[in-house]
């Protein structure tokens, strides 16, 4: 779907540099802005935007780069592509306009929490030919990425199970939980998307099992704040899946696959690597505190994989596709859980 | 349930040396007679039987002990308790012989493949109020001590999740997979006591998947080598197990719970602590190989448990109900797996 | 010596904004640059200066800071302190300007390596009475700062022993290695002042043995590649030390503090913690590669002591000094290397 | 040296079993004779001996080997090898009659204190060509021996830095001390033999500090209780081991070699692989504890090699040269220690 050819200006030794409007200038905006504007070869921050200026004006003031309507942008000829960082119930109208607009796009997840709607804005990048990629951020972290690896060049055989831990340090706000589609969809999409990038293939069952235990206005909310799930994917490989949105010791981010030739693991990371030796044993530091400190790198590296995916073409790092389906997986998730029982994928939508 | 007195000789600084008769001499009661007869201060092997009278004697050979019919054992005023490693499905005659003769009981797990047969041997101890221990060697292992203590000692506050994963390093023979009982009955009835244990929380309901991915002559013979569940406890906890016949790097044995205070984890060990880093990156030591390598020291710590619980008295560390508990289990394991759906225990029996 | 107050402008909620100007803009220059432009809450970048105009212009085209010439910005009121990152040669004729001009310095390591010019410039700074603080990184590294704290603190007791391995991935090109001052001055530099920092106490005397290992024209540029070295401090802890130019599996960077009460450790970072484990045992990733990937949460905490010791006042971090003693231990390990004895360190100077 | 053939009786499958007499049964006897009663395939345990018969039968009732004299021991046939495992003072005595008896001979560590005792020992058993090996346990650990492997097959390419530390739990008696030859020749020993195993070149030079930090006991007793020291060996690598009588959290025991193609690392192993993850931290087990927890594996293969030394022929896993080497060495720390000056290995004796 890509055009692979032809964007951005002043093409110098590592070739073309790609101005970046990024739409949404809340905490994840503010933080792409950052990324775009200093830390990525070959990008920068062309404009920003939101709805509320003065966001958007604070992250101009850090970045140098100019505030914009999203009109503005949208039809400026010194944007080469869109970050889509607005709250998700905005994306797939700005998704529609850039498409419409002929623009490529980097949309946050999740896409929406309304399966037509992901419909509608796939639709409408796959009729208008742009790339289009969503931040699943964590593909992006060099132990995720070794563990996909391993089993993509067969390291470690035929896959046979996945194992997922994700687990927050703290809640969210309880209003946030009340608009966030649920824990399916809010928090454990990112392992859903993680399975099928890790497994390479289709997911067509799901069976979750939730409850609230770490704060009861959680469950008032209508969710929960504790899960497990079991994936079943389409080769046969199960995929076990363990959430919780209050792991006190910090951000547990685990993933391993298991194969007939071995086990790739990807482990946390701690804060720094100081211990203590006493009498009573062996002490060391907490993990890393939160998906900032934890997967900056990552950040780092999803936004040069969006740029290699615009200069060189090739399938979307995370595309129209991917969103659908995890879009589906979440809420079959749901659905099993309401129902205690296995709900197919073919069920859904 | 215990006696709590007046068992064993000799007593001397370290109190009375129980005298243990060992029925069955095969690998595992050989491993048995070698630890009872040299490791455990209080404990002496007062002799071995078997059917196979050559293997009887060869144990007696490497040990000292004598040669005893069962029958002689039982009625013996020197034996002051048996072990009983015979083939499964002679453990609950054994049991009643034994308890009719007044004898304390060690047996290897699984009591039965058959939940009435369980229910039998049990009533049969518990008519004669004889001690009565389970062999789930696990619950000995330091590092799974550490983490059953971690909750019951609430260091980490209300337990909210269980992950267990156990793989073997190599399948069994087809021939004894043929008449295992299965999966559930055979391999995973250990990671469903330690998930009632390290919980300390019964389980209500089972999830089981399963497949066939080492070895199709495994599923020929009926059964599946690769198997993923989720229990739910009493108290609302989740365990998810995973377990597979064939893990090559070695015996994968991994538990963690996890609460509203922190997590305690217990982690593999290694075959030896040497390591190597090159160009290439860090290297280091496959898993320890099998069963006998990684769980020596919990088994010794099982036959100072198992005297203790004669001597001193108190509640058996694995007694009846936790044999019918685990049998239960695995029942409604293989029940879900090939119904595709939760079954309730309740529903068992 | 600090002034303590009257610095920046801008007082905001994290108090005033200092300026800093960067002399030097070569590799270091650059980096500090860049951290001091955007990475520490409450600094800003006020000028770059480097007698290569281009050099200059460079650092100021990627952070928008004005270029000066080195006399323009200690003249300026707008600049609030300067970080000398010049050629070694240059810091002591700098440092003596810049204290001349009233403003506060950060040196980078070695002040000279020349002890009667490091005392020229302490003097200098000291006659002025301008805040003055040396560029030893590894002092804000967290691990390591970890191991100073449960010395300090006396989390481990008494101290009796250090020890700290330190070696690089790759020599530097053997020009550089012939003006560097030779791998104590150069290089473990560094270590001898973690002794000092960790220990908290002056080293008395020095043994030190050293070799050509990793490329013969290390030694034909009159230097050694590999060196080690017993410190005998005040107090009568021992500090030991290796040093090699070249780590082929990265950057070795370990420090180790013993005690009556236990041991502190800091480890090596992995570039990730991925890792894999089949039939041929576990391997892992190489180590982080060079003092940028190493040590830049170090950098930026570095900026961060720096601005809270202009702010607040108090002994510097790393002051006149520690750059004395460090360049005697320097000194006097070169002289026990050539005469194969230990050497005190009131024989130097 | 050795004869290669014609020892033990009862050839079975694993070749002619070796019966052993052990000299000495304090602590360290006592282990060895259980090791060669059960542990070892190939070896019996063909009777004990002390001067305390006391000490001798109590080790008989729990071997069921005979009690002898030691006269009798070196008389029978059926003595095919003696392990010498009595009070130092008395080794080389029993190593001369033994010799002159015909029999191979393990000695525990050090052979003697003294020099030309040494020699005098090693003289008699090369005048009569029987099999000698000395009990330096740790060539025998797993890791440890993965260090040697890894320098021997040049896997770490040319080697340049060995790096010890060893640390005891707890300091011996006052008493112990006075009479154990110092730290150098009582427990660096160890370490100085791991220096030579692990770097295959001869000790040339050495320079050793010492202090007294643990308990001013062992001063007043003419001992230190905390020491490091350099080695350089014939090949130009250089040896850094630190050691002390007393570290609160275990039994440290670590190896490291470090070479042009990398490094290889033994590492400590922990009383079992338990932790715990909170809000403070991370925290886990202690290390083992001692010498019989730590190097228990080592010991059992410790005796494997002395059989098959026995019955294959070949170098002595352990010889008389090396024992006058770490005597030597020991010996030239002690006056480096003295005389605060470098002492080559020429010097000694």
């Amino acid at each position: 779907m890509s055009k692979g050819a032809g964007f951005g200006v002043d093409s110098g030794p590592e070739g073309p540099i790609l101005r970046i409007g990024v739409i949404g200038c809340g905490r994840i905006g503010r933080m792409h802005a950052g990324i775009i504007a200093r830390e990525v070869p070959g990008l920068a921050l062309g404009g920003v935007a939101d709805v509320m200026t003065a966001a958007a004006e604070s992250v101009s003031e850090a970045t140098g780069a100019p505030v914009m309507t999203i009109e503005e942008m949208l039809a400026s000829p010194e944007i080469d592509a869109v970050a889509i960082c607005s709250s998700t119930d905005t994306h797939v109208d700005y998704i529609v306009a850039a498409a419409e607009a002929g623009k490529p796009i980097f949309c946050e997840k999740p896409v929406s929490l309304n399966l037509a709607e992901v419909e509608r804005g796939v639709a409408a990048v796959e009729a208008a030919e742009v790339p289009f990629m969503i931040g699943f951020n964590r593909r992006f972290d060099p132990g995720h990425e070794s563990v996909h690896d391993a089993v993509a060049e067969h390291t470690i055989g035929d896959l046979h199970l996945v194992r997922i831990t994700s687990r927050d340090p703290a809640p969210p706000p309880v209003e946030y939980v009340a608009v966030s589609g649920g824990i399916f969809m809010d928090m454990m999409i990112h392992d859903f998307d993680m399975a099928r990038f890790v497994a390479g293939s289709d997911v067509v069952e799901v069976y979750a099992k939730g409850s609230v235990r770490v704060d009861p206005a959680i469950g008032e909310a209508g969710d929960v704040d504790t899960a497990v799930v079991i994936l079943t994917h389409a080769d046969g490989t199960f995929t076990t899946i363990d959430n919780s949105r209050e792991a006190v010791y910090g951000y547990d981010q685990r993933l391993e696959a298991f194969g007939s030739g071995g086990m790739a693991v990807s482990d946390n990371e701690s804060a720094h690597y100081g211990r203590l030796l006493t009498k009573g044993g062996a002490s060391a530091e907490p993990l890393a505190w939160f998906f900032l400190d934890r997967y900056m790198p990552a950040y780092r590296r999803e936004w040069a994989a969006f740029r290699e995916y615009l200069v060189s073409g090739g399938p979307s790092p995370a595309g129209g596709n991917d969103a659908i389906q995890v879009t589906k997986i979440a809420m079959a998730a749901g659905q099993s859980m309401r129902e205690d029982r296995p709900v197919k994928i073919s069920e859904i939508g």
